[in-house]
């Protein structure tokens, strides 16, 4: 039995329920912009090893918390672990993004994929959700969350990241009967995975889609969304009684909101290029949305930094539904000063607004 | 006075008037993958060599319009020469992109900006201008171009490429008010150095916004669009009696096309993630579009390239106003074959499409 939710008003948001103020969390905020953070990194030897040892990953994950009042924690790890229990050999090139060893590009790679069993190679990920959870005892709620069956699928077909994924769209493009067995695949593999989290004790899941933006309007429905309609459709949707809201990011996805919307998640992470109450006009009532500063707005002094807060607090409006986030992950050199005013001003502000 | 204009469809299309087939032509379509573009450059020494010598700029526009039967012919030449003409110090480092030797990051240097004077230190431009009206004698249309005053900006903040813009964004968050000053001396530029393209023979114009889609939507308004449309305001509309009509592209802007089509343009350049019946309803009749094929979609054999280029038609549908284009510029390693069979795909399918 885990003890019970302190601070629930990101769940209760996330069910556009009325709330006091804002909740709000930043992605990617267990990261480098944080000395203690590289502290901690440095200690494990290297990002890899970090986000699989589990305990390393649950001391990263509750660092933020310690310095700003988040109102959620969000696990840490890789988006790439699911293909990296594949057996596609997931490494790190020195001051490089990631890379696989064995990507997948032929016929032979392809059908050879299998769903990993979270209980084995994904063991590291569930027991530093374990100990996440007994470490906040309650505070606030913890976000799992994985890579989209898409996005998964750019890095290993690609082999690492790319400006254009032309390895990737050319399969897409001549052989895209391939492409739709990988999705099958990470679909199934990535309901299960977030399916394993939520058991062990994730009380929300994201889906992070950083790649969707690249595809076509008619390929985004195709490649992208319908796989993570068929990973949401399989989830666990209660933990400890209450609902596990599902979040679903497209980098880039501005265009298809009507879409996302439709897809049985809860909500959607909107990019910095989306205006928010175009959005909410577009989407109506069905889903929260969460968003959307530019992280690079944080490089700013903080009295800016506050304005800008305020902006897109008026621009979400007063309306039920709304969680404040970057519109992508914080940056590596982002003053935590910043971090520090942006938290305060979202709290501050946003009880005077929804205070009407 | 010049040739009359045997092949006038593009200018036709882009006035939304009918046409019998769907004009195309490539962003691009001079350039790496052309076996003798690159025999060319190697001649000139290098790309910055190739762009500033006006017989061979002028050698290079013409090539793709010997093998393909396109229906326009574009400038060869930088989407920088503008700031390079100002003095920053335009250079390409081995295997890398632009870069500025001198870029604009402190109170002085934005204070020390002025706009070029084109029959100075752009002359090399409109020299090949003439030079391609002469040797085009009437076949095509001739468009000219230049990159958009806040595209132009991010190169002269930043010193170059990047994957962030994280020097502009931080100027723009920090310090708006210099970044508005490097803006108006930007949009004057541009305004003129368009003119002059206009006044020594470009038929139709493009401004090329590749980056206003790292902004936010408040911030697309403020910092792109608006000077965009300060230069489209101050523009010469008229050339040998005939409208000189004016494309604005702004990849990545595809949530902003309502916004865009209000600037006085009369085409909207649509990168390959707007779905083309959407940006129709959303936009009227008030401009024509132009795209949207995903450009890696020619890695597919040429049977499949036929099938996306006709997909695009049909999103298009036979109403007045569409030119076909990639929604970016053609890939360096593109098989020739599939640029081949595009062409042909578009023309014969777009006649069938718009016979009824």
């Amino acid at each position: 039995m885990s003890a019970p939710l302190e601070n629930d008003i990101l769940l209760r948001a996330l069910a556009r329920e009325p709330v006091p103020y804002t909740p709000i969390w930043l992605m990617r905020q267990a990261g480098r912009y944080l000395p203690e953070y590289t502290a901690t990194r440095a200690r494990a030897g290297s990002f890899l090893a970090l986000a699989k040892t589990s305990a390393l990953a649950a001391e990263v994950t509750l660092q933020p918390l310690e310095r700003f009042p988040l109102d959620a924690a969000i696990l840490f790890s890789d988006i790439l672990t699911v293909p990296d229990a594949m057996g596609l050999g997931l490494y790190f090139a020195d001051g490089e993004g990631p890379r696989f060893e064995r990507p997948v590009r032929d016929e032979a790679a392809v059908r050879a994929l299998t769903p990993p069993d979270p209980a084995g190679s994904l063991r590291y990920v569930l027991d530093a959700v374990r100990e996440i959870r007994r470490a906040l005892s309650g505070r606030v709620p913890l976000i799992g969350f994985s890579g989209s069956p898409y996005t998964l699928a750019c890095y290993m077909v690609e082999g690492g990241g790319s400006e254009d994924f032309a390895t990737l769209k050319r399969m897409l493009y001549s052989r895209p009967d391939l492409l739709h067995r990988i999705l099958e695949v990470n679909a199934a593999s990535v309901a299960t995975y977030l399916n394993a989290q939520i058991e062990a004790g994730a009380q929300v899941v994201m889906i992070f889609d950083t790649w969707g933006g690249n595809l076509s309007a008619a390929g985004y429905i195709e490649f992208s969304l319908a796989y993570s309609r068929c990973v949401i459709a399989q989830l666990t949707r209660e933990n400890d009684g209450r609902r596990v809201p599902v979040i679903l990011f497209t980098k880039g996805g501005g265009q298809w909101l009507e879409a996302m919307a439709d897809s049985g998640c809860d909500a959607l992470g909107l990019d910095w290029s989306t205006d928010p109450a175009a959005a909410r006009k577009r989407v109506g009532a069905r889903v929260a949305l969460q968003g959307n500063l530019d992280p690079l707005a944080l490089f700013a002094p903080p009295e800016r930094v506050r304005g800008e807060a305020r902006r897109v607090l008026d621009a979400f409006g007063a309306a039920p539904g709304h969680v404040f986030n970057l519109g992508h992950g914080i940056s590596q050199h982002t003053p935590v000063e910043s971090v520090a005013a942006l938290v305060d001003e979202v709290r501050a502000y946003s009880r005077k607004l929804r205070a009407g």
